[in-house]
């Protein structure tokens, strides 16, 4: 039988990046191309101690209220207060299903089809999606690595465009690996407040500065602001636990769209969170020893590049998070190069597959956290000897 | 500060039932207003075990795919399968976020503003916020004590209506407790066939018929059916695993759409679904046990509500299901006494919440699934103590 879509559902682009995981998902593949922690680094002794304990309390496994455990909301206050250096209301705080259902939320709650965003250029996939979906009119603002640049949008502003809300993953940039300087923070705070919109501060990665100390968010410049915060990078994926921090009228508003999306998110899941959140000693350690394996697979990856590919191609310098960005200066397409390096063994995101108006077509995006140096190495060489078969 | 929401949440019903449940979580109040199955009829050791083996595999704290793991599909698959008759493919199985995420994806990929859809009145009040979130078009169709009165349908869409979808509860009603009669069902495959219209089939209840066997699903009767999911009602709600089971095309809209909406169902609380559903002899003798608990549950509450409203009300006669409906006919209006039975230590929902069109206000639900029997009789006399006291 035929099923006519909905006129929204047939905007929303198809994931490039998803078709290509299934390619990098065979066994003698490493992919590069994904963007998760590997499991090695995920706690699971641990959260496997703490489901235990949830479970043999009845409420565990029963509906929850649907902005969240109270619990968990007053925790993820505290962690909120402190990066942002005031104090921060568990009523200003709804747990979603994954920090994804965060921004689909706010999404939902605020645009109407044709209302103007601003997305970044390249783009986090998962937000073009959300707002594809939504029907708003996208508006592209280049990222370098200072991350957004937050002067083009000022421009664009004071000649007359008028965003319900700009997007920016403000911390070790998923795919450009950028970090938005402070004073674009104060920046992007001030023009928001000027000119009415609302920053979505999506912030996946901030734990993960591998100094252990991330920029002041944008929310600490201002309170036109609603931070993203995700368990996935820092506990475990499968949590599907995340989390939005803002203004009281928009929490209540996520709060009621949430009730009809998917009710609550689970209860032991957010337990288990809770329970390791506020273990502040072993979240701190857990942390420190993530940050270290994740510098010393950067390190591993970019001394690679640079060893393989010398002055035909530029790797931007990891700070944390998970991804390096790529850029070849002698005429290597990325989208071209994939298949021979697929045949070699090694998996990647063409830069093309962020694009919303830039053209990245020189561009790629490796992801350091899913393999150990070993492995890494292993990948660049893999590449190189793709890149070299190519003959550019 | 202020936000301007979107047109669509503006016009989503605040759920009364919602602001009503704190109220009955006052812990002297027994509340028959929920709808969940009581603590003690969530199987937790047996998820306990299921979660600490599912834990030792690393792909159990990880991303998994976003259409649902393979084995879970495929064992919902075999069930869905055994139900209609006739062999259903795991592709075209998509698990979600419990069944009210199935609900909301469904709605969103096939529904533009405008676009006329059937609801069920007394309706599930989960799906009115759904279509009213997706700016559907309510066009409500009475249900009466065999369900949703499908010759009334049929006359509607003989005089023009072109609905995009109907959605019905067909099995123990949430919340009139009606379950929809074999030739109506039959009628109502038909019908699809014949205007081309969805029959959006949800069924929570399904597996909760107290003698074991419900009617064979709409979906049996043709092919214009997808049929909803969830292991909320049978397992526990804290698992967050709910499904749709359709035709293909529907799948892959759903997937595309739940990518950019919460990535994936947790791998985890799939894991344990997937064991548990897939242990035969344990999950019959764990429905067994449930359905004996709920029918004797029933038979307390209605016994009671017999010897205390004698023929000024009348009780629907639960065959599965969580839920009675109660209708008076001496003029008591349940808001009107909800405030008194509130103040008596008794909870439950009027009719009005649930009403789209018809005049409810004569009715009530009370669920019988969160209260042992003892509680139950507790709670009619209680009930019989505030109608007393109102003089009617």
């Amino acid at each position: 039988m035929s099923i006519t879509l909905s006129t929204r559902l047939r905007d929303v682009r198809g994931s490039a990046i998803r078709d290509l995981l299934a390619l990098t998902a065979r066994p003698e593949v490493i992919s590069l191309a994904g963007g998760l922690p590997g499991n090695e680094l995920l706690p699971r002794e641990r959260i496997a101690a703490a489901l235990a304990a949830a479970v043999t309390e009845p409420a565990a496994v029963q509906y929850g209220e649907t902005a969240g455990l109270r619990s968990l909301r007053e925790v993820l206050a505290q962690h909120e207060s402190r990066r942002l250096g005031r104090a921060v209301d568990p009523a200003c705080v709804v747990v979603t299903s994954g920090s994804q259902q965060a921004l689909d939320l706010v999404a939902r709650a605020l645009l109407d089809p044709g209302d103007p965003v601003v997305v970044e250029d390249p783009v986090y996939v998962g937000a073009l999606q959300v707002f594809q979906a939504a029907g708003a009119q996208l508006n592209p603002v280049p990222v370098d690595a200072d991350g957004m640049a937050v002067d083009v949008l000022a421009d664009r502003l004071a000649r007359g465009l008028r965003p319900r809300l700009v997007h920016t993953v403000s911390n070790f940039h998923n795919p450009r690996g950028a970090t938005l300087s402070a004073p674009r923070r104060a920046l992007l705070a001030e023009l928001a407040e000027r000119y009415g919109f609302l920053v979505v501060e999506d912030d996946p990665y901030g734990m993960l500065a591998f100094d252990g100390s991330p920029p002041a968010p944008v929310a600490a410049h201002g309170d036109r602001v609603v931070r993203l915060g995700s368990a996935s990078k820092v506990l475990a994926p499968a949590l599907r636990v995340g989390w939005l921090a803002g203004p009281a009228p928009l929490c209540a508003a996520v709060e009621r769209l949430k009730q009809s999306t998917d009710l609550c998110t689970s209860s032991l899941t957010q337990l288990v969170t809770a329970e390791l959140l506020a273990d502040d000693a072993w979240f701190a350690a857990h942390l420190d020893q993530l940050r270290t394996a994740l510098r010393e697979r950067a390190t591993a990856l970019t001394g690679a590049l640079a060893t393989v590919f010398g002055d035909a191609a530029t790797g931007s310098v990891p700070k944390g998070g998970m991804f390096c960005w790529l850029e070849f200066s002698d005429g290597t397409r990325p989208a071209d190069l994939l298949p021979r390096a697929l045949e070699h063994g090694v998996g990647f995101v063409p830069g093309t597959a962020f694009a919303v108006g830039q053209d990245l077509s020189a561009a790629a995006r490796l992801c350091f956290a899913s393999n150990p140096p070993g492995e890494l190495h292993t990948a660049v060489e893999r590449l190189g000897a793709a890149w070299r078969a190519g003959g550019t």
